[in-house]
């Protein structure tokens, strides 16, 4: 087979829908892109490696759907909406088929949220993907990490723990009903757009969780100048994670454990009652504890102080 | 040694000056722009391998700066101002004397170039490196490769053949003062972005030199529905070039050799007399052919039609 870098770029990625947002997309030097009206520009990037972000030999429609969706998350987390992305390819061969695949998974998603490819490159070299994410957002609000406030209530959409276990499973070659549940929840994470939009109005600070709870919770309370407690017993499990996995299992998973892509965010007591419904955006959303300002993060757990075993993932800490 | 992931952003990336259309720079989930009036939007993004793109070994100011370099290289293409860029950062290890370095690299070109660094991603993989830069152009008239008209004069900035020559000569090791100059504009490329900016209102299309005169100029003819006819006799060529390779070899550079980093752009006859001064923006400027409605590239030496040996570089057409 031989399939050189431009019939790669035409035979994949060159036939999508265009965005009025978007002036000049895929093939020329650089793309060109029209502001719009009384919005300001966001912009995230995230990279994924072969196995360090995903398991080796990794169907090419799970890479391409991963890559599109921790970039996509990164914009829930700001309150964005998504509009454009620019794709990094880099593989060690140009496979036909799992290019197909590949492709497949990142319009999967990117078609779904009305997410254009604009541009990128292709380049020969070990299986390295980075997604560059842009949107717009209303010129008033966006959400960061360093708004919280002493008092705030801290929350979490969806349930923790599930993208770790997944992968566990996977690496394990556990099949069950739960493993098939839990290794979706890795392979297939759900960015929280709509809930991300939803809490311009109602969160004072907002990150997606992709490093471990503890570990992201953390940088909220660092950036916010402020610490947290966190209620161990109210963090939300999946029926699933609660039946794959023991006790200190699954709290390792749920505190520690990556890719959960779910929003973590603080806000006021005046948004407790809206909150309280259980839902926002139709994503179940949970109180999990509150921030303080002695910094910090404290678990708690059945009214006790509790020391989790590990905190996190960080790349380079085990140098 | 142990470097953290954020110790390494704090460390060597996170202190940097701001500025005014940056509103939110490296730290929170993404960063926010805030679009200028009557401007668009331009972005392009570029991917260096180890290996691949640069020599194993090569020195972190040499990788730093070229990531930037040969994105920047994109915007001059466009005509486009430069603004901000995102980094992604796929290393082997976190050894902080390369980092160092790799940022002093880095830097140097994006601080001359106003370039504010706002946010990408930093993983353990092996060493790829993804550089996404964007900055704005006045809304009626960016560059594209899709403008050229037949009877359109073709012109090249500065010299060609040099950088794929200077790799030669470190791949052989070869010490001279030709191969030192030559090395330097492998090691070192110029982007033209002063010369991409004067060329707006000159040019019906442009792009930059980067995988080789002969198959970067069949992509502009193609976009641009006509063809070309290169005069071989007229393609500048250094004295270094000239001084270091036999004829053959050094047309083999100019015209297959990848890494110029130079424009490649064509003009109606109305600019004949502008160009024929020599230079744009202080940078040298030679009329190396004609546009012509004929597809496909043609290369003329003393009146006669020429074949080169080779067409130039494509990562994957060697599966």
């Amino acid at each position: 087979m031989s399939l050189g870098e431009f019939d790669i770029i035409r035979r994949f990625f060159a036939t999508r829908a265009s965005r009025s947002d978007v002036q000049l997309g895929i093939g020329d030097d650089a793309a060109v892109l029209h502001p719009r009206a009384h919005r300001k520009l966001v912009l995230a990037m995230d990279t994924i490696v072969e196995g360090v972000h995903f398991l080796k030999n990794t169907r090419g429609f799970d890479v391409g759907y991963r890559a599109v969706a921790v970039n996509l998350s990164d914009l829930a987390a700001m309150g964005a909406e998504p509009s454009w992305m620019s794709l990094s390819l880099s593989l060690p061969d140009a496979n036909a088929a799992w290019l197909e695949d590949f492709a497949r998974g990142l319009f999967d998603l990117a078609d779904r949220y009305d997410v254009q490819l604009i541009g990128g490159d292709t380049v020969r070299g070990p299986m390295v993907i980075t997604v560059q994410v842009g949107g717009w957002i209303e010129c008033d609000r966006w959400l960061t990490r360093s708004g919280a406030q002493p008092g705030d209530d801290v929350y979490v959409t969806g349930t923790l723990g599930d993208a770790s276990a997944g992968l566990a499973t996977l690496r394990d070659r556990i099949n069950s009903t739960g493993a098939s549940y839990l290794q979706q929840r890795f392979l297939r994470p759900e960015p929280r757009i709509a809930a991300g939009r939803a809490l311009r109005t109602i969160a004072n600070a907002a990150m997606d969780v992709s490093d471990g709870l503890l570990a992201d919770a953390a940088k909220l309370a660092e950036a916010s100048h402020c610490g947290m407690t966190i209620d161990i017993d109210a963090l939300p499990l999946s029926k699933e994670l609660r039946a794959s996995f023991n006790e200190e299992n699954r709290l390792t998973h749920a505190l520690s454990g990556g890719d959960d892509y779910e929003l973590l965010f603080t806000a006021s007591a005046a948004h407790v009652q809206q909150l309280a419904s259980g839902s926002i955006a139709a994503v179940p959303v949970t109180r999990i504890g509150v921030i303080e300002s002695a910094p910090g993060i404290r678990c708690q757990r059945g009214g006790q102080l509790y020391s989790p075993r590990s905190t996190g993932y960080d790349h380079f800490a085990q140098d």
